[in-house]
């Protein structure tokens, strides 16, 4: 039996080339050796969402599209969506016993989140828990591996705490403690130059952009504010062409003449961006024309949902069953 | 249609005359005007005794047989174990977004608990979270009223906060607001006169004690230390065996006397917990007698759980499926 990865994405907004690179590109080649399971959570999303579930929802099928888009074979993922399983809000709720309000305030990941999203005092609830929640999803599926960014591995950390102290309390093995797998590549900035790209900073370029919003996006990009004449000397550091370059052009050797020519003077930016471009454009393409074919048959792509789900619901109700034998709570 | 009253207990023990004066024999009188659901919640038991399974569940059936012997009519009230109604722990998944932490650390009944328990660092989540999860169990049954004690009225606060606002956000009023039926009736100390009766302070009174039990008990009880001779004046402040009298004494006439012949000296402590003794087990004997029975046929309690589960499953996971639908969490 293949060994088991729990991944997913919240559905706040179509897929971009950070999540191509800091994840979707990882689970396309993870799907060769391990038996994945895809969860789109809206719940999760919900926790700091909750006044526009419509955007939650429709979102659903949009990141469903992206993962069949890039290459996520139904056949050997089990894509579900986490709010019709219900057992997971279950499990959940067993799980919030065994952690301390004092240890989910130190949870670095969280504490960078809440400052981000600026809550203070209207910090829900809801949100507050989603990394018990998370854990939930995990120990639910018998995971053995989450891929995770090194901003994350705090996440993991509280799950296999969760999962020890579960097993020290009630006997045995019943919760598996899982393994991160960092992923080796950094973060992909936004077309601004930001740190991160996010949709929500209006700075992505999604997966299911035209090749014409992408020329757009690209030609958007920073370069050196003082590379005036093509004839200049350039800079590198800080410019937003090169920096996707370095994520992109997998021609190594050429990409580093190119920044010997930069700097000494007599490469337009022009030149570079449409390099950037083409290249941009030859992982897109193939990705948004598969995106259009599934989108011409939204019935299908609800059928992998609802498969996914289905048995998502079964494995996580028998997972359920077996926590709450454990515990005791079996009556009839 | 009757209107809905949802009551219930933790099951962490059997219950006392405590219980009995603050709401059972309450519930015995609703159950003629209302539709009672009586939630026997073992879920959120494990809050804070998530390391005593067995004892939880071991008392499930305590209380059931407690409610049974106080004379609560199974075909009038709808009894049910928390636990075997997951839709409970999904709506509380919901409603926790529309709490902030915050406003849970100010609730006063809370703060109290948390501060009663000791907790300090070792808070745990699921214990934080419970006034949420009290809220979903009575948003979920409709209830029009909850019985409360005056310490408990800030719960009922919290639940419709969640309900207005859940209704203010997804519109309509699919959660109903609820009503506090606040007891007039005080609080019953323990036989060490200590302010309340309970369990873990080994001060209780319990239903199903003996008539042997019930005697030792009430001779344990602290008079006035300085009532050493029957002819000794006696004083009726913090007398335990008079606020016992106050409580249960129905002949009010009597009682006034017997207070004033004990403070002009003359009554013997003997005579006044012989007295005590009498009402007591004219109170409690027809209780353990019924309890006795139900005891030899545990088949039978077990039914009257699991029929009322089955009945309370029902109506929780609709309202579930309802709120689903209103947060357009629908998908197949």
């Amino acid at each position: 039996m293949k060994p088991i990865i729990l991944t997913g994405d919240r559905p706040t907004g179509s897929l971009h080339l950070g999540h191509y690179v800091g994840s979707l590109k990882n689970r396309v080649a993870f799907q060769e050796d391990y038996r994945q399971f895809l969860i789109i959570a809206d719940a999760q999303a919900l926790t700091d969402h909750f006044e526009r579930p419509e955007m939650v929802r429709d979102n659903v099928v949009q990141v469903a599209l992206d993962y069949l888009a890039v290459g996520l074979d139904p056949g050997r993922n089990t894509c579900f969506v986490q709010s019709q399983v219900p057992a997971l809000c279950e499990l959940t709720s067993y799980l919030m016993n065994l952690v301390t309000v004092s240890r989910l305030q130190r949870n670095p990941t969280i504490k960078e989140e809440i400052k981000q999203k600026g809550f203070d005092e209207s910090l829900p609830v809801g949100f507050f828990c989603y990394p018990v929640s998370q854990a939930a999803d995990i120990l639910a599926f018998n995971a053995d591996a989450v891929p995770v960014g090194d901003d994350q591995n705090p996440m993991i950390e509280q799950t296999n705490e969760i999962a020890r102290k579960f097993n020290s309390i009630y006997g045995g093995s019943y919760l598996k403690e899982v393994k991160a797998i960092v992923g080796s590549i950094g973060r992909l900035p936004g077309i601004d130059g930001k740190t991160k790209m996010s949709k929500s900073l209006g700075n992505a370029i999604f997966l299911k952009d035209s090749a014409e919003d992408l020329r757009r996006k690209v030609n958007l990009m920073f370069t050196d504010p003082n590379h005036i004449r093509v004839s200049d000397p350039g800079s590198i550091a800080g410019n937003v062409v090169f920096m996707f370059l370095d994520f992109f052009d997998s021609n190594v050797q050429e990409l580093h003449e190119l920044k010997q020519h930069y700097q000494k003077g007599g490469l337009g930016d022009g030149q570079l961006k449409k390099r950037l471009i083409e290249i941009l454009d030859s992982l897109i393409a193939p990705i948004r024309h598969r995106r259009m074919q599934y989108e011409s048959d939204i019935g299908y792509v609800r059928k992998v949902l609802e498969d996914g789900t289905r048995e998502a619901r079964e494995i996580a109700s028998e997972k359920v069953a077996e926590v709450k034998r454990v515990m005791k709570l079996t009556y009839f």
